[in-house]
């Protein structure tokens, strides 16, 4: 098998991460065996399809093509058999991943293995295989068929044709992996996105700002800095032509003041009563769904006006 | 005078804040008034709308032209005589703001005074005036005339109708202000940024990710989220149909647990010198101007792309 040049790839869950995976892997020309014991998996298939297809990356596909490419088992190890790649999107339940990839591991010895796990770690997901590392992270983003990300991540020991295999199959599909040099829970975007959103609630609880106006302020600001440049680009640009370098003789000790002064806000019943009601007043008039195609296109033109600038010289 | 359609403005300083603001004052058409001691002011600034010309937000405006509105005083007092509006933008020194808005104000004393400070607190700002809460600030985000962002903070005591004014005069300009409902601290955008340069700082020292990698992982993910929907939106739409109200409830203590396993890295030398390392292997091949207009290209058309996508409905 060739994990750049993929032919059948089986999805095992049917959850929001399995749903995108699916309307891309299908988008892209594979075969897709879908491992589902909902009745109505058909039909909850065809309802995600009809709501992805207008924003797949390469542009709209017709929902009866991609159902075309799709076929459904019940048993993993049916949907498993003759795949050449596997990306597991169950629930987070250890042991349930690990039985499902044990037996997909028989139903399929040379495929290459993939969860989508956000919370579990590599080393942890294979301990049923002979080789507990031959099971490689590779978490998406919500939703996989629109950002870009999949952090790979490997358990100590991973061989490294694999890790290699899964990058190429990412590629394949048109995504950015990035391979992590090692497993940290929660691996990087999501803590990423976990020290903002501290601060974001910290300062809406101490009523320096509501919900829409920290939203404003970071659309309109740091959030079309950062689809460009990360934190670090960001940061070297901002020390002028003399740059970081400049920028860390000239700081001092100011990065660890401005960090002291960051809030560490409790969870407690203010808090979650503050968020939910402000969040009401914010998106409360919107419809989910109109809101997550709204989301989608709007990334989607993000992702290509980034593209259509080019890389800098 | 009308802060929604003001003629002339007065601007403190030549600094990279400075010139953004006279580039994009200019580009609005106002008479500004350039306070500067530099004997080499014209040169400086004519050097800084040169570079500044091509990504203007309304497009490229001729050097000539922009240079045509612009006139230069050694004298605070001079410049600001006559002008709606005085934005002041000289190093954080909070002595040395005081005594300029103090001749300033004495100078126009209808005039709005606004100051880019990014440290200190607009109730010390206006300490040697009639009413020191007649200095409002305007924080913009670097560069200036490119990030649509302006934070409007002002002191306790401050008119409404002054804040009004204000946000009144960031509209004209194209800006989206955003008023804080108090002040704190290094405001709001800095603050997140903060937050979020201590776990890229933890990820990078504990060898997770380079610098480069990590960059690579924003832009790929939360960045062309966050240049769409803010932290707040996107956590929502994170909840599915059930919103921010489902995720709480799924969440439990997750929230909390997640934010006590970020990290708190010292900035000592090991962190400084891995930073300055990588950011050499990952910057050090770029000119810093030829970089520094890319992104501005790139996040110019970044912003174009989600105006055109429009609002969700």
């Amino acid at each position: 098998m060739s994990a750049a040049k993929p032919r059948t790839a089986a999805v095992l869950g049917t959850g929001t991460i399995a749903l995108g995976w699916i309307a891309l892997f299908a988008a892209k020309g594979l075969d897709v065996r879908v491992s589902s014991t909902r009745a109505d998996v058909k039909e909850h298939v065809t309802r995600a399809l009809r709501l992805y297809a207008p924003s797949l990356p390469d542009g709209a596909v017709p929902v009866d093509l991609l159902m075309s490419r799709l076929s459904f088992f019940a048993d993993v190890e049916e949907a498993a058999a003759g795949a050449e790649v596997v990306q597991e999107n169950v629930r987070e339940d250890l042991a349930l991943k690990q039985e499902l990839f044990g037996r997909a591991a028989q139903a399929a010895p040379e495929a290459l293995l993939l969860s989508s796990t956000s919370t579990l770690l590599p080393g942890d997901l294979g301990a049923l295989l002979e080789d507990p590392a031959r099971v490689v992270v590779g978490h998406p983003f919500n939703p996989p068929h629109i950002v870009p990300l999949v952090e790979v991540v490997a358990a100590d020991g991973a061989e490294a044709a694999m890790v290699e295999a899964a990058v190429d199959f990412y590629r394949f599909l048109g995504k950015r992996p990035v391979v992590l040099r090692r497993a940290v829970p929660g691996f990087v975007a999501n803590r990423l996105q976990s020290a903002l959103l501290r601060e974001c609630i910290h300062l809406m609880r101490e009523g320096v700002v509501t919900v829409a106006e920290l939203d404003e302020i970071v659309t309109a600001s740091i959030g079309s800095r950062w689809a460009v440049v990360g934190p670090f680009r960001a940061f070297h640009l901002g020390g002028g032509p003399g740059g970081l370098r400049h920028l860390m003789a000239h700081l001092g000790d100011g990065l660890e003041r401005g960090w002291a002064g960051l809030g560490t806000p409790p969870v407690d019943d203010v808090t979650v009563r503050t968020l939910l009601d402000q969040a009401d007043e914010a998106f409360g008039a919107y419809d989910y769904e109109e809101l997550a195609i709204w989301r989608d296109a709007a990334q989607n033109a993000v992702i290509a006006a980034v593209e259509d600038v080019g890389k800098p010289n």
